[in-house]
């Protein structure tokens, strides 16, 4: 490729939009064109990385027996009727009618069609257990796109489904998804990766892991013991709270007069917010009459995720007029309301000499202890883990809340799509029994994103050699002279004819300078510098973007040179 | 690949859905599965084909310094308002509402997004030309989706843009493009492929070809002259008609009852249809008041894409009621009707003694002869060449008219997209000019169909070794027996690491008839059996599929035979 009529700018101006780093090299150095609010165009550049990602993935994916297939972006209502999630699924779905009248949408995620595909091709257990993949686009109406290619609705993604004929089967797959991953994070070059456990989200299933690259730019949270091995989204993680249960005392109401917040409350009795116990109220989806009302520990935040997966459905934060609750003044005490489901937080469990609020304008009570002021309440674990709760695995570790961003996903499913879409294969012992599925995602474009997050410094991008776009970039200084010209031009030749990813910068109206500084914007990971100066020594000057290491190598040996560092820098 | 997990049936039955040979076959062999009208999923073999055929077309559009890129298949309205488009096309377009009411839509074409992308980045005219591409996922709302992969709704297609400085520059790559496409099809093993002339339809523009292949399942007719060049299709075909002009009669009013439709007039008179004169009604796109009516001669066919082409707008047949026209009995003379546009097709010039309508119940009118009768009437050329005009190139051939599958177009914009969309450049004087722009499509996925629409007997397809989806398959035949199931493994491997596309039916549950007839019905180009006969003789015996041939192996040789005989039959 010359780059004199490569389509691009190199730009030295980071661009307004730009939120991350990643998205401001890859807009300057000519990867990315934003086209609308979370959509891109690549160009060449970024859709030749994005290939080379797709390439080692699918290779990963077929060593473990994976099929690539091809799926609908676009698929009839019927099928998400089947499963239940044409209505379960919100607005980040896109739902149209086509010319017909017929309602159709845009595929977010395929176990409804992988279910199509394989039902009725599939009929004994003997066929199973296999995974089919495929590498296709999708759109998901993101309220919050965010950071350039990290979070679009419009990407190119790999998912892979699996079909199992016992849980025992799945799970012994699922672990070889595993590792695939981490395989695909090594061979982008990706460091800092970690998996954890997470919540199965509208996949459903109980088992899933989430693959994050930590980072400041993530905004996933994640839990991390620095004593054992666990690790978990905030959204599912678990900690141990110190718990302070002290001398019993009586409940006691108090005249509180406007304090509300935690933070009035614990300025009028001098007290932590970890002393208080805090409501928060939530509509419930597809429910009309009745709210739900959640308690933590005032030091705590209720985490929704937690919160959905134990009443099973999604919830929004509501606010009550003072008819139905004493905002500001609520508390579990003296609570009768029968339009209110009422959920307590672990955290509350053996704390006593709570304040809390008394139901009634301008008062709390004093000396709560839920366990003995109230009969029956069952405790859930419904808050957030936080810096420094301590490990639940290890019962050692003081957990640290680090920032990620989700790279990959694997769920296991169990028979939640296989079942209601009707698919039986005969079982070993004679029965028609459903498939349990797994299911294992990774997002093309939010990988190359995170590389270009990962791999960079203050002159630009700095690809590593198994996804750089272009492995060599030819530099001729004065492509005026002859020998230079001449030179510049057969080493390209050959360099492409031994199938090195070559870019040759043939333009012959900018400085050096602005050749080197574009090689450097763009990452590619070696620079040959063609000279008249070089040349009258028989000698090109190699300079290696990584390190900014920079030497001379014979013209003549530059070839056999460059092939055997280039195969010794893949991994 | 082993066939005992590969998903997917081989099956006996004609799915009742199938219209043409390929989509039966693609089916039966499990090449691809129908998802809902005019949408299918591609099955692994699907897949596997399907990107050899991508990775041609990739090759050919990088050998004329293609610049692969990736648009996106959801767009913003803005982009398509700019072009006039959003507006002007139909319901094939799929149109939706994102979640915060921004008008959006599928790209069905993307020379609006080639625009964008390439606006801003392009400044001067030393950037041109050049040409960039996707491979990509496009919607189109068919109306009348068939044939499998032939027509259908969503579809993989290579749309390439190409900007030029001037018409010559574009005429020039243009011509290249037209070449690439024929090595591609070449390469794809097609043979009965021409380029014809064509209408530009809603791509505007004025030169267009079309690549057609020639079969008898094709919907599109094609004009052939046997003795020159000239191939059109007949959208836009032009022929020399025979004309007949005799001994002018006068005009005269005969009664005629209820005879109304040409057939019924040429036997009430005892004439032929060419000696009528036919009324066809139409309604213009975003006209209300005003209907089009269009006069051939009566042995004719009005060509609506003609119509459409010289009145610059929509058109599509409309039944008018008697108060406007007395219908049956509609002719040129005493048609006074503020509410018609008239239009006059060449094949009533140099005519008389033409019967017509009398324009009143019951009467037709004898002896027309429109120059005579009527003043200042143009003609133009809006009807259908049909099989036996005259060649309008040579003046010799008689046309055959053929039928074809639209495999590949190529267009010449000039500034229809850059000018409306403000692309501009500097050019050498120092002028800004709006690039001139090309764009050239291939679909994916009917190429696919095409090929095997060719390439298939009665027992199956017949793929050719560049887009098989595998290049071998082994057939071991009783794999208990344990050296035969060791000979059988042990070529696998060695196939495979010598980077063969092989596949091995490691299947135990059927029998040779059923292993043989699968291979032929998947058209696996070669097949190689192990059985513990011929292994007696140390041998394997190998099979042909396209020429039914088979021939003794030795098993030390098998290897490097196949290696040899596979490059061979790659073109």
């Amino acid at each position: 490729m010359k780059l004199s009529k490569l389509v691009g700018e190199r730009t030295k101006e980071v661009p307004s939009s730009a939120t991350v780093k990643s998205q401001a090299f890859l807009m300057r150095a000519g990867y990315i064109k934003q086209v609308s609010n979370g959509i891109y165009s690549l160009l060449t550049p970024g859709q030749k990385v994005s290939y080379k990602i797709q390439n080692i993935i699918r290779e990963e994916m077929n060593k473990i027996d994976g099929q690539e297939v091809l799926m609908p972006v676009v698929m009839p209502r019927e099928m998400w009727d089947e499963s239940g999630r044409y209505s379960s699924i919100g607005s980040e779905m896109v739902r149209f009618k086509d010319r017909s009248g017929h309602d159709m949408l845009l595929g977010m995620t395929h176990e409804e069609a992988a279910v199509h595909l394989a039902r009725n091709l599939v009929k004994s257990y003997e066929q199973l257990p296999f995974m089919i993949y495929q590498i296709q686009t999708k759109f998901r109406d993101e309220a919050r796109s965010r950071a350039g290619l990290i979070r679009v609705r419009e990407f190119t993604m790999k998912d892979a489904y699996s079909f199992h004929a016992s849980q025992k089967d799945l799970e012994e797959y699922y672990n070889k998804v595993y590792d695939a991953y981490f395989n695909i994070y090594n061979r982008l070059g990706l460091k800092n990766v970690i998996s954890v456990a997470s919540d199965s989200g509208m996949m459903g299933g109980k088992i899933a892991h989430e693959y994050m690259l930590l980072t400041d730019i993530g905004e996933d949270s994640i839990a991390i013991c620095p004593e054992c091995s666990y690790r978990a989204n905030v959204e599912v993680a678990k900690g141990i709270l110190d718990k302070s249960f002290n001398n019993e005392q009586p409940l006691e109401e108090v005249y509180t007069g406007n304090a509300k917040s935690i933070d009035e409350i614990c300025q009028f009795f001098n007290i932590q917010p970890n002393q208080t116990c805090k409501a928060v109220c939530y509509a419930m989806e597809g429910e009309q009459e009745k709210s739900l009302l959640a308690f933590v520990r005032g030091d705590l935040e209720v985490n929704e995720a937690k919160l959905k997966a134990l009443i099973g459905r999604d919830v929004a934060p509501k606010d009550l007029d003072n008819s139905i609750l004493v905002k500001g003044n609520i508390g579990p005490l003296n609570l009768n309301n029968d339009n209110l489901i009422i959920v307590y937080d672990e955290s509350l469990k053996d704390e006593n000499n709570l304040i809390c609020g008394a139901n009634k304008e301008e008062y709390h009570i004093k000396g709560l202890n839920i366990s003995r002021d109230l009969v029956g309440v069952e405790f859930h674990d419904i808050s957030k883990v936080k810096d420094g709760e301590i490990c639940v695995e290890c019962g050692k570790g003081v957990l640290k809340i680090s920032r990620g961003v989700e790279i990959g996903n694997i769920f296991q499913l169990g028979t939640k799509y296989t079942k209601p879409m009707n698919m039986t294969v005969h079982a070993q012992n004679g029965e028609e029994i459903n498939p349990i599925m797994g299911c294992y995602g990774i997002g093309v474009g939010r990988n190359l994103a995170c590389i270009a997050e990962e791999g960079s410094d203050e002159k630009g991008l700095i690809w590593n050699m198994n996804v750089a776009p272009w492995e060599v970039v030819i530099c001729p200084l004065r492509i005026d002279d002859e020998v230079v010209c001449d030179k510049a031009n057969s080493l390209y030749l050959e360099l492409k004819n031994k199938g090195v990813d070559v870019l040759f910068d043939d333009r012959d109206n900018v400085s050096a300078g602005v050749k080197f500084a574009d090689s450097e914007l763009m990452g590619i990971p070696v620079r040959v510098v063609v000279s008249p100066r070089s040349l009258s020594s028989g000698e090109v000057e190699v300079a290696f973007r990584s390190t900014g290491e920079k030497k001379m190598v014979k013209y003549d040996e530059i070839v056999s040179y460059l092939i055997k560092y280039i195969n010794e820098q893949k991994f």
